[in-house]
């Protein structure tokens, strides 16, 4: 069933389903005027953040369900906002859809947007809408708050502070690199059971209460959402902070049955959505935070240098590797 | 001369580019962290606004040179900002770019966007890169303040307020239509006379003082920017304040030496950039706003239609005919 998307249809569309009320109530006036209206608390600073999903980018329509593209397209900015201690308070989506889309697809794609968004008290307040020259494109502003000065960075790491990372890494990765060899039926026979078997790929979780957790407590010396992939956005911890690291193979969590080779996807696979933060070393870390594990791999060292350190102890350069989206480069 | 564009030069061109300091301050984390950190002064909202700049669907390579289109690009956000009466204090660009694309392109992008940017004195404060799958593909985020409570709304147009525009209408689309009939030639023998002599279409200025002093004047019942055509933006206005409205087709300011087809373009034609607003019949408005013409062209009427009014004083039905980007729909 293929129907005309014209722009007032969606954004029509848009406006009834983001109508649920926030719990925050900080957007005075949404969708429907020129800009939207968002309240400033007294004491809190603003947190925005803007990512791009691209179909043939960042994901494949014929690899992900619309449910899964419209879910990961918030949880881009949502995990940001997670990495920074903050609260998201509202979200603003620009969508350029090409004019055969089937509304059925924007239908679902909606739906797994608003209902990540709803579970995190996030009012979808405005955005843009335009015909796609090629395929789906998405922009996504996520907009948050966080108590003045308390905000974690990215620079703040100190030699001698030890490096954590929620959750377990390289599984979104591995789902991808399955797909990318064999296809969706590589993920099981079922279309239902792949999705729910692949979960940390298709519908990952923003770890917004881990990182609200950690700016409490004054703990997190800088702090990063795990997008990129760990070689990566630990490298972007080390350059703002003008340290090095050293990274114990071992210790990284890693799902259990994937293959010996997870470990390349843990260390330069993207998407994982896992905070990695540092905490001097003689602050005690639960191995548990929000319900979430938490694990040590490292320890921030002088210099600018990354490294990995073998089960032998043995030192390799942990070069950082950019994460390579599905169009390659 | 081709150069490859990896994201981190982007970003770093982008970062070096962007740190001209800003008067306003609001910015205290910019590029280079998770999420942008804004502050917020106490009594003000904050006003947020996202809008597309997509190749073949908003401007053509071909047509625009690299400055027209980022400047172009940020005007789509400022003159919102403007119809709220609001400061723009911060911007976010989400840049997805073709592999093959010159670097000198975007560098001339960049110097458009960006020299709009300080004449308002925006900062630039973080975005997204990526490859694009086809075409150059911006979606620019404008970030504003405001009085609380004191933001232009679309609605609040009352029956028997006077409708004003300011500057002239039709301009833009009277440049289109050359430039689509029969390409860049027609504008001028001369490259660079085109587009100073085409300013309004190539280089918009948004209504940023305009904007400001009917906030501060308490003056305007609702006001929206004319970026999707006379009958399309006042229908919104209509729609919003559950009114209708008349329009003197003589009063209707169009540039001189344009052909009597003209009227179309001021009718519906978009991307004038012009401000649009509504004030109580019985309170005196400028002709000049901030240097500006400002022209009386109707009145809003009960009911929810809106009418054409000749010379004769005949009504004619006046359709809001949306806007049609170049891709047509």
């Amino acid at each position: 069933l293929t129907l005309p998307l014209t722009e007032k249809a969606i954004i029509g569309r848009i406006r009834r389903q983001a109508e649920a009320p926030s719990g925050r109530g900080v957007v005075r006036t949404g969708i429907g005027d020129d800009a939207a209206i968002l309240e400033c608390a007294a004491g809190f600073e603003v947190l925005l953040t803007t990512d791009f999903s691209l179909e043939g980018v960042h994901f494949r329509r014929e690899w992900h369900p619309p449910d899964s593209v419209g879910h990961r397209c918030l949880v881009r900015g949502l995990s940001d906002i997670a990495a920074m201690g903050g609260e998201p308070t509202a979200a603003f989506l620009s969508l350029a859809l090409p004019a055969d889309l089937p509304q059925r697809w924007v239908d679902r794609f909606m739906s797994g947007l608003l209902r990540l968004a709803r579970q995190f008290n996030v009012q979808l307040a405005g955005g843009d809408t335009a015909e796609s020259p090629a395929g789906v494109l998405a922009d996504i502003v996520v907009v948050g708050r966080v108590p003045a000065g308390r905000a974690l960075l990215r620079a703040g790491a100190r030699a001698g502070d030890s490096i954590y990372v929620t959750g377990e890494l390289g599984r979104s990765a591995w789902t991808l690199s399955l797909l990318r060899e064999r296809g969706p039926a590589a993920l099981g026979a079922k279309t239902k059971s792949r999705y729910t078997a692949h979960a940390p790929h298709f519908y990952p979780q923003p770890r917004i209460a881990v990182g609200r957790w950690l700016r409490e407590r004054g703990l997190a010396t800088a702090a990063i959402d795990v997008s990129d992939g760990l070689s990566t956005d630990l490298g972007h911890v080390c350059e703002e902070s003008g340290v090095g690291a050293l990274v114990y193979e071992a210790a990284i969590p890693r799902p259990s049955g994937l293959p010996t080779s997870s470990l390349h996807y843990a260390l330069h696979g993207g998407e994982d959505y896992e905070l990695l933060f540092t905490a001097p070393g003689s602050r005690p870390v639960p191995s548990m935070i929000a319900g979430v594990r938490v694990t040590r791999v490292g320890e921030i060292i002088r210099g600018r240098d990354m490294w990995l350190v073998d089960s032998h102890g043995q030192r390799k350069a942990l070069p950082a590797r950019g994460w390579e989206h599905f169009g390659g480069r």
